[in-house]
């Protein structure tokens, strides 16, 4: 469908406010262009405080609860659309990661409340707690939807070594009560974020209307092989467990070329090499890999093909090799097919020919939340692809456009809901 | 020549003396098998001053230097043979590394003074400081030959920050004189070590005569793409740092093997993607590259080899290369050729197709002396190839029949210096 549904032909965000209220959450932490607000640091907490009263400025009624998480409840009556992402950041962190989608909640919030035919629908909007893992990654949103988070409150340490239990005490977030998904309310989830990735621009797209968050595999494989001096042993007769994982890597990619898509993509970020030094032949060396998909049958092949290569490799016997997961398996995760019409649709009428359907190549609170409520994004173009980073940043064009078409498309998925 | 030369037939070494003096050295800083004895730490100097007592009481006239060498010169007239190795070891070292060529000395100026056929030749024997490089390689060999050392006496530290003039100070050799070569009375140096890899084992042989103690190179190669996300990066735009290295590693193991002989070895000895993680395609990788070779014309070859696929990489332009010189590069050292054909006519004698020539892959004090007065190597087996660890060892009959070789070298070369 073309064009705008008649009846919220009236419904208009209103861009200045939204870029001044995006603009004045980027001053808490600003480090040059760039943003270092980490979760229950005293700047985050700064933030969130101002992020309570924009939210009850806007007639929502707004808290910080037990864990950290904003949440700003509609004074309406239910079914309600949740709207969030979060408002914490990377340790080099972008203005835009996660504080746009909460931004595009709280304006859409205010948008519906100024419309004749939408001011009685309801929006919630929250900002989750520590999506980025500084203390453990998607706290909040795994609170919200009921998983016990209790052992990482009391066990789960930032960099510095600081209990997320001592965190919220020094927040003073002691004894405030979790707030929980209402299943009676919240019928649907709309987490709209940056892109973080190349894509729609080398494409010359400004919306993408998100299928699946993928799945990850994050391994640890151990090759072990005979430490040795780098002078005396003869080529010949080493055991390099270097070399190996060298020679293993490109194995590897070799079959992973033959079963990936243009989406897949396979990484290896870091390497160590036992003990390290110049005159050492390794005796051991650590691959730390970790690959992606939308397809969990393509994931699953991927898991076998690599295990074929281990089994090969300890057949040959010279170097043994020992996989360990570093994290538990994520699955793909699909986003609710008749919300992503809805996006589909709000994209068509506000952009038409600007938008396309993608998956996300990142993780994001959607993926805790989709297990319990039906769930969609929105993302809008990353100049250069970059994020997790302090130069991230995307066109105040796209920034405007991707909340006009939210707002569209929350609009349509509350009446959906209501009728 | 197949027979023991007739006047030295009764020149003896004296096993248990021998094995007794190794043994009561291998006390200082005996953990487990192995030992620590760090260049200058309490230990090495309790060693050291053992060691004087033991030389003085063989009648040489020792002392330790302003450096920390042991020098036990004999009180017979020159020409002198210099025997030394070092009694400093690695971190995590063995109980012959450097030990057995400096007790082998000791024991040598002991039987030919005790032989009527040689006891008016002159053995000088030293302990070199810090071979091992705790705080400057080669530290006593190349003040001994006159090398300009006092940067690295105020310059140089250990890895716990202490500088080796303050080790010196706490040591007692502030102010002590330095002993220099005497080139009216050194005319020939012979070290014997164990061969700390695993060919005379392999071969089944029991001594080694060395040819060459062969050159290093040590380089540094950075590796520059583009740091991005692992989740939303797809392959086909990536500038993967880490993978380029990788790669560069095939293309560079292709090239040198067609260039190396049996004996030509290259190592990569550690990798390191920045910045490190599972979720972030490698924006930089260093890669720590070394090779050694007997033969200057092979190595010019190898670092022709090395340049040419630096050039081709970068002219790609994907990613960018560097090659920075982690140390200066080593030029191969050749050992003289009368004093090895006096090695392998003792062995011919004594162990009879028991022997071989072979290079030195490792670094030795004799590379730094060879500049200055005719040198030569002596090598026993090690068990396993193994060194620089605690389980380095030599089998007792390797030991002592390695001392017999010696002694009798040099008796020979001492009466062909005397001539």
């Amino acid at each position: 469908m073309n064009f705008i549904d008649k009846d919220f032909a009236v419904l208009k965000i209103n861009p200045a406010r939204l870029l001044a209220d995006l603009r004045h959450l980027r001053t808490f932490g600003a480090t040059g262009p760039g943003v270092v607000r980490l979760s229950l640091s005293p700047v985050d907490m700064d933030a969130r405080h101002w992020l309570v009263s924009r939210m009850n400025d806007a007639g929502l009624s707004a808290t910080i609860d037990g864990v950290g998480n904003v949440f700003g409840r509609s004074r309406n009556a239910g079914p309600a659309l949740l709207i969030g992402s979060h408002t914490d950041t990377q340790p080099t962190g972008g203005w835009l990661d996660g504080a746009l989608g909460v931004i595009y909640g709280l304006e859409i919030a205010r948008a519906l409340a100024e419309c004749e035919a939408t001011r009685d629908f309801a929006v919630d909007v929250a900002s989750w707690i520590d999506e980025e893992g500084t203390f453990a990654g998607f706290l909040g949103s795994r609170s919200f939807v009921g998983e016990h988070v209790d052992d990482a409150v009391r066990g789960a340490r930032n960099r510095e070594g600081v209990l997320l239990g001592d965190a919220l005490r020094q927040a003073g977030l002691t004894g405030t009560p979790r707030v929980h998904i209402d299943r009676t309310r919240h019928k649907a989830y709309l987490e709209p974020h940056i892109e973080q990735g190349g894509r729609l621009e080398a494409n010359g797209k400004s919306i993408g209307v998100v299928t699946t968050i993928v799945g990850i595999r994050e391994l640890k494989l151990r090759f072990t092989g005979q430490r040795n001096h780098a002078g005396t042993t003869p080529m010949s007769i080493r055991r390099d467990a270097g070399a190996a994982l060298v020679a293993f890597i490109a194995r590897m990619d070799q079959a992973f070329r033959r079963i990936a898509d243009a989406d897949t993509v396979w990484t290896v970020g870091r390497i160590e090499l036992d003990p390290g030094s110049f005159s050492v032949v390794p005796g051991a060396a650590d691959l730390y890999l970790q690959y992606r998909d939308a397809s969990a049958h393509r994931l699953r092949a991927m898991d076998a093909a690599l295990a074929a290569l281990v089994r090969d490799f300890n057949a040959e016997g010279k170097i043994g090799v020992a996989v360990t997961d570093s994290e538990p398996p994520e699955q793909p995760v699909q986003m609710d097919a008749a919300l992503q019409t809805h996006l589909a649709d709000a994209a068509d009428a506000l952009a038409p020919g600007q938008w396309e359907r993608m998956p996300s190549g990142a993780s994001h609170d959607a993926q805790v939340i989709a297990h319990h409520v039906p769930a969609c994004m929105l993302f809008v173009p990353s100049i250069g692809g970059v994020s997790h980073d302090f130069i991230e940043d995307t066109a105040e064009a796209h920034i405007v456009l991707g909340c006009e078409v939210a707002a569209h498309a929350a609009a349509n998925i509350l009446r959906g809901l209501r009728d």
